[in-house]
């Protein structure tokens, strides 16, 4: 047997040219948004003041399983694609596990992490439907860099929303999205009624992604030719994130190999759904039964500890409700460093496969993340995100089960980026002040009794 | 004729298994270093209380052609190489050139540059004679931050004096390098004699590599079973970098292409010599002519402006004596933000090549430099170090000049690392607080007044 390279790279003849859309096999579809006016069910036409109308298509078609990718997109893929699976096999030694360890690594490009597939791909049919300007949100502010050189690209004036704790703990991601032409505004803000609201009720909240957002929205549907575009959560993200797990998937089937676990951590969704789609594709069809993990912060555990119910996206409570694993949109985590993982939600493609059964999830505590992510980087010479380190903790978890029953398992892990904006986090570590957080179940509760009432549903 | 892909990744079993000593084919040899004591050639024997002895003898090895790559170590290059050549595309179309830009890059590892490539070697020949430390100095951080990695693989304990205005400027590079368990010391310190010194004649002195150089070897000659190790200048170091040049020939061939001209940073050489060497080779052997350029700071222009003379390798003046292309020990060149391009002197074996006419070299200013690093982040997604920019810079004037001659040369340049830790250069450019540093001919007299004065030859 030919031995197994530690970077397989695949060729550009071999990178999908298609993405992959989940709900296209789902037995039963994620519950479908509703209106917070009527609670009725959101149609397509119903989002193009929010989203551009090709992006509402993606958001609403549960039907069509593969979506070309448009050749310019193919084309802005080859830029930093593909990305390498690696085989760790420093870890698995330094481990001394009997189990095949293998990741895909996302962050080998200057957003620093995998949101570079869905941004490339959302600025791409902003410009084709001819608009003029986008706002987003950012939390650690990958998605926001991701998207300020995806709209710098294909010159679109960007405006960010950063979570305000980020934006403070991060000035240098700010300089990088800055360098990318986007312009920043620490949320919550007062530039916004969403924001203002916020702020009247906490001046000195260091805000959240769910804040954020409200603020982006906004701002896009109160301005002439302006649309919001979102880095997670979304159907549309998960479809162009399959990408991850396509090429994972072709590189593995050349090296006549198929993992029992696939491990990704777990924000807003969009990372997991992408990496795990074709092999959540095998489960639902029948072809294989991988297990497949969920890794989140348990600092912010909706899939763990939160309710399945309907929902707003945002804070503001200024978007339509979703049916997913929630911890409440009034709820403000605590300052952990992992900013990707501090949404109060999931996908709802994800949270209905959960809650069907087809994946686990588990919750870390984040100096058992900082201790995996350090343990890590010394094998591997990669200096992982806070994030990704989610993951990481978990295939290491499942490789020492390995030790312990002795089989030869194969894992695969994403890495979905790198931590050189987070040394502050890493800092903390090293010196012994990080703390975990963990919410009270009176935290929870407090926040889920705020969950919207509808009439007959919940 | 197949459509060249954007990036080309060698497969492993293409990757190189030697390394290559440009010396061997030089027409004349670079002159011996001397002892400063008695400006007598240094024999390798010499070198052993400094350098580890395989290191001493691959400093002194002028006649082995290709040097075979310990298995251990091409097993460690596995984890991060081969780096890709990727053909610019975005960039030619956005300058219209004819001309077809290639570069190679080297950033896609956690040290963000090519440093690793001599890191991981020094470490591993240091742990082969079982030394129990090691030293260096850092200017940028990168050094440091590969050495660290290197030294934390082998479990060799590592003291890094970091010059320092980067401790200072650079925060979060000193928490890469101490999540690889280094130690880091800002430099001048009060740790060593030449430290001292260094601050009795300037308490609020910035430092400058030299003078960190001073620090390292003082520490490594007078503590037990330590060595000083170096990331650039030596010839042992060009030995080990020549794999970037010696890839990215392979991938050239793969591509039926051969450069018109190459192009890279210059300071003091690691990056250059390793990514010329092979290309060199042929234009020592008479198989090929293309141009090679240097391109450095104008705050600190060893080859536009230096002397080729005799001095020592540090400010401290503990280090044997080197022909090279000097501004003299004792310069210490301004604050540029390029921190690798801050060293007073350049590689003995580049300074000959250049001296006997086989090398072009230019300087350029920060602000244009900084101008092509946002141009080219904007058109390649690479957000570049600011060395490397330096290659940029030159590589996009010779692109302009194709335009206008209507010549389809072929470039090819290095990039050497990317410019996470850099965002705080990169706001002062976008803030327009940036300014340009050029030396006076005055202040280049006085450090040249300061070379040594060696009886019968300077």
């Amino acid at each position: 047997m030919t031995k197994i390279p530690h970077r397989l790279y695949l060729t550009e003849d071999q990178m999908p040219k298609q993405w992959y859309n989940l709900r296209a096999d789902m037995k039963e579809l994620p519950d479908p948004m509703l209106n917070p006016a009527d609670f009725r069910p959101v149609k397509e036409e119903d989002l193009y003041p929010i989203f551009c109308k090709e992006l509402a298509h993606q958001e609403m078609d549960n039907e069509t399983r593969y979506v070309d990718i448009p050749e310019e997109i193919q084309d802005f893929y080859k830029m930093y694609r593909p990305s390498p699976l690696i085989r760790a096999y420093n870890l698995e030694k330094a481990l001394d596990t009997p189990a095949r360890i293998y990741y895909k690594f996302e962050g080998n490009n200057t957003s620093g992490s995998h949101k570079l597939n869905s941004a490339i791909a959302q600025a791409y049919y902003a410009k084709k439907q001819g608009l003029t300007s986008l706002t987003t949100e950012t939390g650690a502010g990958q998605w926001g860099t991701a998207l300020a050189e995806a709209c710098s690209y294909y010159g679109i004036p960007l405006t960010v929303y950063m979570v305000k704790c980020s934006y403070e703990q991060k000035p240098f991601r700010k300089a990088v999205i800055q360098t990318f032409d986007g312009e920043i505004i620490p949320s919550p803000s007062t530039t916004t009624n969403a924001g203002r609201a916020i702020l009247e009720k906490g001046p000195h909240t260091t805000g959240s992604l769910g804040c954020a957002i409200s603020e982006a929205v906004e701002k896009a549907v109160t301005t002439e030719g302006c649309r919001y575009v979102l880095g997670s959560v979304l159907n549309q993200v998960l479809l162009h994130q399959s990408i991850i797990g396509l090429e994972s998937k072709t590189a593995m089937e050349l090296l006549d190999e198929y993992p029992d676990i696939v491990i990704g951590c777990a924000g807003g969704g969009s990372n997991l759904g992408g990496l795990i789609a074709p092999f959540m594709q095998d489960k639902l069809t029948g072809k294989a039964s991988p297990r497949i993990v969920a890794v989140e912060p348990a600092s912010c555990p909706s899939l763990t500890r939160g309710r399945y119910a309907y929902d707003f996206c945002d804070t503001g409570k200024v978007t339509p409700l979703a049916r997913m694993y929630t911890l409440g949109c009034g709820f403000i985590p605590s300052a952990n460093h992992a900013g990707g993982l501090r949404y109060h939600g999931m996908s709802p493609i994800l949270s209905k496969l959960y809650h069907d059964g087809y994946m686990e999830a588990v919750a870390v505590e984040q100096t058992k993340v900082f201790e995996a992510a350090v343990f890590f980087a010394k094998q591997e010479t990669i200096l992982p995100a806070p994030e990704s380190s989610h993951a990481i903790r978990a295939a290491i978890d499942e490789a020492v089960k390995c030790r312990e029953t002795g089989e030869a398992k194969t894992i695969l892990f994403g890495l979905t980026g790198t931590g050189y904006f987070d040394m502050n986090a890493y800092s903390s570590y090293l010196d012994g002040t990080m703390k975990d957080y963990i919410p009270t179940d009176e935290d929870l509760e407090k926040a889920f009794a705020e969950l919207p009432k509808i009439p007959g549903i919940q």
